[in-house]
């Protein structure tokens, strides 16, 4: 069973979760499994205000994860989120997946790990303000909904769907066609998506 | 502050619960807040393995509720889920406004709640089987994303976006334009929607 971890920070986006950890949960039913983590053990708050229960604190994460996802919200900024920084390395270092969402991908680029991979956020001008000297691939950045190179996925606030696409292709969840299908299904809706084997 | 609740039972299918409840949050703050209800107190887990800590409770569910939305997921058959109904009673006697998406759309159909409204679900046929005698509404099943009749908003389970917006403009959570671009920049993508100003 390979291990796919959520970081939630206060005030996490739902919808920027929803999608992928159902997607993985259903497509990759019996090969994956999804845990939460957080900087306590206490619930965390989402926009909407649903709290959850954390499976992981950040001090006992289990060290043989495939995959981490950094869900976008309110709290990527200051120290709280910089103590994140060391479970992001390690998972870029050791090459497993790395995967960000919204405000998640800006807290990438102030970290200095968007400088060696194609990648997107919610603004290129924010990004650049708010890295400052630490986000030296201006080159690299796709207007985009999301962006996959290498190990890393990025994608903006309003690209959930494209988002967790592209999280299911790179950890190969299920095969083309079937992540095909489910993307088509949620983002199109059941009386637009193409039917069952009419693609 | 008008307090909305989201009913969840276990198994409950995150990206269904997460658009309204963030659109509610983010346009409705300071006049609107939500609340989650299971059955008991523990953490109820979403399809995608989330672990959301109830703010209520049914037993003590406060009497000046706004709105019961009943979010979708693996869960709304059986005795469990019966326990639910006298709220589900209570909610369209008094007028306030009742959601329901996904199998929760079934789940009404079955407690006859969907026969003196325009309606939809995620399947005709399967809301017929399973309704039985209960469902003498046929005619006025609608086949689109989301139909909101009166007090009722019904929606099937790819139509996450299109259900909160007839729940916000049923509540009147912003005006009709906010909420239509608030819709569109979701629905569309940060690259595809109108720009702000030019719808």
């Amino acid at each position: 069973m390979k291990t796919i971890l959520y970081f939630l920070l206060d005030r996490w986006a739902d919808f920027e979760a929803a999608y992928i950890s159902t997607a993985v949960a259903m497509l990759g039913e019996g090969k994956f499994e999804n845990k939460t983590v957080s900087l306590s053990a206490a619930p965390v708050r989402s926009v909407g205000g649903f709290a959850a229960v954390p499976d992981y604190v950040l001090s006992d994460v289990p060290d043989d994860y495939a995959a981490l996802i950094l869900i976008g919200g309110m709290s990527w900024h200051g120290e709280e989120a910089a103590k994140v920084k060391p479970l992001v390395e390690k998972t870029l270092k050791s090459g497993r997946l790395l995967g960000a969402i919204c405000d998640a991908c800006r807290f990438l680029g102030t970290m200095g790990a968007l400088n060696h991979c194609r990648h997107t956020a919610n603004d290129f001008d924010e990004l650049v303000r708010s890295a400052g000297a630490a986000y030296t691939n201006a080159n690299g950045f796709v207007h985009r909904q999301a962006v996959c190179d290498g190990n890393v996925v990025t994608a903006n606030g309003t690209a959930s769907a494209e988002f967790a696409r592209e999280v299911l292709r790179a950890l190969l969840v299920a095969d083309e066609k079937t992540i095909d299908c489910w993307y088509e299904f949620h983002k199109l809706g059941l009386y637009t998506a193409p039917l069952p084997g009419m693609r």
